[in-house]
């Protein structure tokens, strides 16, 4: 029921941005094919594979976007996130995550058999031999071995272990070592460098190949051809941009292609504005800021507090004109994935002209 | 096609807590009987009407339970949340917002002529002019007004404030004034009162009356009584509670309904386990806590950071066993409601065996 209202209320190619009800976040086009193209770009010049995450977007046709770039494969968190893309027909499908547990399994092996390139990690014998215990039977699994190079998140912990646990997948029936995937921590290539390095390297003495080396993160994402180890690059946010990544200097504040359209719905005092996005619409995603988004044309408002449905908005340092009851203004979330993940559809623009309306179709996905 | 894929893994009554696959938040139907019954007696025992909140839950079949226990009505923070439920035969709702724009003001009045318990808010002449220049020509509306009692987000400033926008409402063509509104901040019962009395004094000299002077939010719950001047109390946590409740000190750890049920992907380090719930289950909701819930069982377990589908634990204070690879662990979050809202269906059990699988009816809903 609830998503038949939302279908109701959609807006349609040709519509334009500003008569959209809020809150809604929008994407423009032409940042969004900037940011595609620069990146790649980046990429090709380094002579790296890339490996887009689709979190980011949860929507097939812009991961279409990213392959026809020059990306190769994509990245996803969950095993319903590649069934979705599975679906709509990409093969080379990286899941950087350890599968634990039967159901999960079950239906890893089934999206194993329907498509040629999916690919796991594993960053234990537990998860391994889990695996192991599923695929011996069936048809093989690739896993790579998760490292961690100092992210402080999952991965083995040292360049021995991580060639220890390639021996071990190495050894297991139904499984084939992939390689090595690291989500490193920002400014650390040398480190991220050197982990890897070494593992290919004890890795080698036993004749054991590392067929792909998965560097990742946004955080990372211009320093990927300072880890030559690496094959590949996995990042996500740069498609859409947002807040972090201008604070990081990977985009400029006119590169953030999603924007959330909101309206001031109230102005009780000269100080404080009230508009309609919330930690509903905006998440409370602080990423080490200590307010909530940028709002754009009042560069010197602050997004103070977020309830569900309101945004607070601090005024008093603004020195020019004031957002007024009934304007509508843009939000650049700190954070672009997570918005994403709040809302069934999204709508694309370009100079303000709705060009369609995508279903976030591996959005809700449970697990 | 997501939602498709949703439905193929969706559990069913009978089927046990501990084979679901994570995350997965459930809600234990026994708590949240006593949480229902619990409010609702605290409100009877004051004579007070109580108008629960369903952003907490957006599920229809819950708020029947509210009523059935003895709630007057419910209350909608969106036009859209109100259809859901109007849909499923509410009819005394209260949208506590302004409502603006002409797309938002067509479906309000659709929505009015629907049923015959409609009501809303309103903060400012532009607010209620809005309102006014639709509904002049139509069913009439009742309109509250919101009431900045020292929240600090909404409403007008002052009595006088009120008062007056009370008036302006009243004169209005298409409106019935329907009394006051007001969201307090915590532990300022006696300023709320003030307020609030001395408006309807105010209006009463002018011989208008407050038919509704409606109190509200979860952390004022218990101070209910301490505002004579209200006809009713809204809250909408107290249904699941969370770890901000347990805090306020209105309800026990063990009154809290919503878990988030994950599995323990990685421990990499004797003092680092890593969960699969991160902010795309858990969000980033702090409410001035610094950390992302309570990992039920393991007291001095300390989530620390979140990212989208990884939750970070450290472990080094345990004194008692640590979680082990392939472990669930039940998590209580900071905020349930916000955890209500990635979701598209909700698990309930009894004891650990699935009653109901429920549709999350109202999310996702644009505006």
């Amino acid at each position: 029921m609830a998503h038949d209202i939302v279908s109701e209320i959609s807006p349609k190619p040709g519509d334009r941005i500003e008569d959209l009800s809020t809150p809604r976040p929008i994407i423009d086009e032409d940042r969004m094919a900037g940011n595609i193209a620069r990146v790649q770009s980046y990429m090709d010049a380094h002579g790296l594979n890339f490996r887009p995450h689709i979190k980011t977007h949860k929507i097939p046709a812009l991961a279409g976007a990213q392959v026809a770039a020059g990306a190769k494969g994509i990245n996803c968190q969950k095993i319903t996130e590649a069934e979705v893309f599975a679906d709509a027909g990409f093969e080379d499908i990286l899941i950087t995550y350890n599968i634990i547990g039967p159901e999960k399994l079950a239906r890893l092996s089934t999206l194993n058999e329907r498509i040629g390139g999916l690919k796991v990690v594993a960053d234990s014998n537990y998860t391994v031999d889990g695996l192991s215990a599923w695929f011996a039977t069936r048809k093989p699994l690739t896993v790579l071995v998760e490292c961690d190079t100092g992210g402080g998140r999952c991965g083995v912990q040292t360049p021995e272990a991580a060639a220890a646990l390639a021996r071990h997948i190495a050894g297991k029936p139904g499984l084939i070592f992939g390689g090595l995937m690291n989500y490193p921590k920002p400014n650390s290539a040398a480190a991220t460098q050197a982990f890897l390095a070494e593992t290919i390297s004890l890795l080698k003495r036993d004749g054991i190949e590392c067929a792909i080396v998965s560097n990742g993160g946004s955080p990372s994402l211009f320093d990927a051809h300072l880890v030559p180890a690496a094959t590949e690059h996995r990042a996500g946010t740069y498609i859409y941009n947002d807040r972090s990544m201008v604070r990081a200097g990977h985009c400029r504040e006119e590169d953030c292609a999603m924007h959330i359209l909101a309206t001031v719905v109230s102005r009780p005092t000269p100080d404080r504005a009230v508009i309609d996005a919330g930690s509903k619409a905006l998440t409370s995603d602080l990423l080490g800021f200590s307010d909530h988004g940028v709002v754009v044309g009042y560069p010197e408002a602050v997004i103070t507090g977020l309830s569900e449905e309101h945004g607070v908005i601090d005024l008093s340092k603004c020195t020019g004109p004031r957002p007024e009851i009934g304007d509508k203004v843009r939000i650049i979330p700190n954070h672009t994935c997570v918005v994403s993940n709040l809302f069934d559809t999204m709508v694309f623009h370009r100079d303000g002209v709705i060009t369609r309306v995508e279903d976030v179709a591996a959005r809700g996905l449970v697990w």
